[in-house]
């Protein structure tokens, strides 16, 4: 795809605050090649410091999410006089990078999931913080049927859903529904396949209407308190309070509030 | 409410060995005012220390549970010398404080919702042990939509629900209903409107017939053990495992289990 | 039962590559005696180095899965000079340490259920990986109601469970339905019981006929990982990918998913 194709590996439309990032190789289901990670790392890394940006979400063109990592890439590195070693950890570590830039983006990440969204494609779904998916997709952390067990993916969908849950689909490789996803918490919502990226775009402009900074500080504080106990997590969530508190947007929005006229945050 | 009123801001109401603390501010949604909070703190540590009481319920006058913080007294803070940000820090601080209490005190304590149960009153739902809710209950952890995102209210969402769903929540700030915040498990029970107050007070006095002791080491234990990891959990609870058969009202709760009578616990 | 009765308190059933062990005591419902613990943590012992076994089935003979300790000779200790603490503190002792050996197991666990899996019984379900229990089969964490809470098995529940469901069923002493057990995430399928047997051996078997060496990194990796930062989670999972890589049968195996056949993992 890279060579003679001017076509980028991901594709990036803005819609007022809203970016759009589609992974862009449907000939190999948006395989996670090393190519597709760098490229999608450094569209990441620009959403990261676009003031303008409110919401990400992060798509896929063609009739499948991402069928994960590219086996064919991985099975060439072979040849290397390592037997492909020094590839292997570069692909896990500079992938798993990738993921956590996700948690880390100031802003929201949606993923609008279609068709398949397999091993790495499951995890990239998890690892984005809220997800939409189309009547029929088909989740799975797979990779044990080919002999490969999904140890990475498993850190994001593990987070995700019950421990069981993620352990069955882990072991059998078997796919989960989108239906199934939902109820254990994988996805958010279930669309109509024709009205994907319509619900998945209100969505994220529900969320590009709130007050930017808010929602920044929230994302921010909410992965930071996810492990602490409890006493921690109420110190560092109280001073984030604080913060919101003392900015004269909020003050604000909670005045329009108690006057019953929308706020002006122009 | 509280100048010229009689009328406290909590109210106590014992029935047997369950005590029912009402908060009593129903025109203003039973916000969690500075003086609301201390008033329910100071209510919890006198249940704490009262031998006699086996369960608590925690439920409030009015049309709704609790609308969260009072937001017409943290505007007036601004008028402060710093522009409220000691007010603030109290505030969260303090409630902070209060909010611990919960899963700190003694006996278990049973949240009865009905209305709305917003923000900071959706984070004193979920710091309850358990929660039933009248049918129509509406749960938001809401603050997003003034400007205010609810940092310290997701410290005890999340830790009740699935992350991804508590995210949804708190960067929409939709409203969540009764049937899905038990899907989710932030509410245990749902009751008709009519029946909330009774079926509370019963699943209360099934939790009152119990042996005391038995309940309250319990409680302790598990609010100690959740955090840590496999071995150190099995180690906290076998010495209280240890510490309940040593108890001469557990050898005969058992034994009488064994002779098929009931326990003679009086 | 162990004298005068050559009945072993555990049985042994293997078929193909599946180990089937028994809980071998229905007339009193399979307690967990400190004989039986021994037995079950000796059978555990061998099966984890028995390297032709690639799943364990935990089942048991007669009407109940296990309703927990075996209250009479707990009773019985009392009489020590002690009143029974040291014979209580070996108990629960050697009751985690037999509870730990089924995640630490090589090979993936699934529990068959049928008829009652109460107290420590229920914490057997819970400590296997994954379980299948038949329609009808209830569930709880009972111990509360003859006075003796259930904090050593709240340990295995409270990891499977969201923990408000948790502690409803420990405080009240209630009984879990099937159905609701696997809402909660405690058990994978439902059977029929006349069938519950067969669709326990065929979810084992499509396991078993996975890369058993895949199988077992990804069992290890997922309970390794289970409450590290993501970070962490990812470096542990990330040298885990890279050695499944390096494998000759995972390479036959991404190698025959490239080229549509079957992998030969003779």
């Amino acid at each position: 795809m890279k060579d003679g194709n001017p076509e980028p590996l991901v594709l990036r439309q803005d819609r007022g605050h809203v970016a759009r990032l589609v992974l862009n190789s449907p000939a190999n289901y948006n395989a996670l090649s090393m190519a597709m990670i760098d490229a999608l790392g450094a569209a990441l890394d620009e959403i990261a410091t676009d003031d303008n940006i409110r919401v990400l979400i992060l798509a896929a063109a063609g009739k499948a999410f991402s069928a994960g990592h590219d086996l064919r890439e991985m099975q060439a590195a072979r040849q290397d006089g390592d037997d492909g070693r020094a590839a292997y950890e570069r692909l896990f570590s500079r992938c798993a990078t990738m993921m956590q830039k996700l948690p880390a983006l100031p802003q929201p990440v949606i993923a609008e999931v279609q068709g398949i969204a397999t091993a790495a494609g499951c995890q990239l779904v998890a690892s984005c913080d809220l997800a939409v998916a189309a009547e029929g997709t088909r989740f799975g952390v797979n990779g044990v049927n080919i002999g490969l067990f999904c140890s990475t993916p498993m850190v994001a969908l593990s987070r995700a859903i019950p421990p069981r849950a993620a352990f069955e689909y882990l072991v059998t490789g078997e796919f989960m529904d989108a239906a199934r996803a939902r109820e254990l918490g994988l996805i958010n919502r279930i669309a109509a396949p024709e009205a994907l990226a319509a619900e998945t775009m209100a969505l994220a402009e529900v969320i590009a209407a709130k007050l930017p900074a808010a929602v920044r500080m929230g994302k921010r504080a909410f992965h930071a308190q996810t492990r602490l106990g409890l006493g921690d997590a109420y110190a560092a969530t109280g001073a984030v309070m604080c913060e919101n508190m003392m900015r004269a947007d909020t003050a604000e929005g909670i005045q329009a509030f108690l006057e019953k006229r929308p706020p002006d945050w122009s």
